[in-house]
């Protein structure tokens, strides 16, 4: 059984906040917990934090494009973007929400180093082997409604090869690679409300072999050459 | 908190079997669970299966551009392709793992009717208020790694707009639509290892406010004419 455990009682997060430290004067934390932290309270800890005009799209659009390696789409309003990182999203991830007027959260320079931030962290302050997500939401080709996804982890596999494993029947699994950090991410959202305010949850009860050195640059980010949609 | 828990002890399904009773004689249901069960098993109950010869490359094929209504891509044996259902996904589908062998199974013809039809037997069965998640594992453009997402559901929101809500500061967030119906889909493909044959799995401690009647197709599936990659 898995629990998802939300994280209540984090104090509003400021630049040079320790994340670490909030996480664990807000909860008794276990070896193999996953940490989920979201892109916003990382990026407000690490003073990822623009002045900009929200009522003035020029400016929105002018952040958004900084923020970009390149435009894939452009409607309404709504640019999809490559980030420096390689994350496919809207708005460069760019945020508006949740954070002071006439400022913006801008995506954690390497959300990868983000999480090994943390998950160290914690290692040296408690001993304990867990694993870190910093999840954000997007959006995706197909079909509508946002999901939370891993824009960095540490100590925690991104995506579990499970490719030559027999199934039920014996039989090779043909391709079975599954983004149990998307996954790790979209099962945190679930226990958090969107606007109460809860910058991270405890997975409690995830597989031990998910846990292991990785990142989501190295293996969830889809080359260009790779992609059939870009 | 919220709770994953798979169900083990399922027996191999076969046609004719009402998956609901396999459900309820696996574990006590609550009100407001939501149950995940897998596509597999709703095409084995509902005889969604054809013989197929899967040492041939072009018998594949035929299946799969059978069950398309349009192929978008296709590389190296892999086909991307939009279904009958509005899903754009690998092989429309066509499942040859964890079915006997020269069999495949497709996928349901109405994936919200299939879980609306084990949502209702339960009800009548229990009396109990839950909802009913059909999950596959699917890709995605940009991310490498699959997921597992909804592709059909009753009794459980498959996208909650939480548009106009307040932010933490009191901003109206500008989008927030959730797609919690892949999210749930996707935590619950957490709690069951892939090669070990769980079927379901619930999800115990979900919003109150997500129970409402709603359908994958007509909240996730994507217009092509709304689609930007396609």
């Amino acid at each position: 059984m898995i629990s998802l455990i939300p994280l209540e009682g984090i104090p509003e997060v400021v630049p040079g906040d320790e994340l670490a430290d909030l996480v664990l004067a807000a909860t008794q934390l276990a070896a193999y917990d996953v940490v989920v932290v979201t892109q916003k309270v990382v990026s407000k800890a690490e003073g990822r934090l623009v002045a900009v005009d929200a009522s003035d799209p020029q400016a929105r659009r002018r952040l958004v494009v900084s923020e970009s390696v390149r435009v894939l789409r452009e409607r309404e309003g709504l640019i999809i973007s490559e980030t420096r990182h390689g994350f496919v999203c809207a708005n460069a991830g760019v945020d508006l929400s949740n954070v002071a007027e006439g400022t913006a959260a801008l995506l954690p320079l390497d959300p990868d180093r983000s999480a090994r931030h943390i998950r160290d962290a914690i290692k040296a302050r408690t001993g304990l082997v867990v694993g870190v997500i910093v999840s954000d939401t997007f959006g995706r080709a197909w079909r509508n409604g946002l999901t939370d996804v891993a824009i960095g982890c540490a100590g925690i596999a991104a995506v579990v090869d499970l490719r030559g494993t027999l199934d039920a029947n014996g039989r090779e699994l043909a391709v079975t690679e599954v983004c149990v950090a998307d996954e790790l991410a979209a099962a945190a959202e679930l226990a958090k409300g969107k606007a109460s305010g809860i910058p991270a949850v405890i997975v409690r009860g995830a597989e031990r072999s998910w846990f292991r050195e990785s990142s989501v640059r190295a293996e969830v980010v889809r080359a260009a050459a790779q992609d059939l949609f870009r």
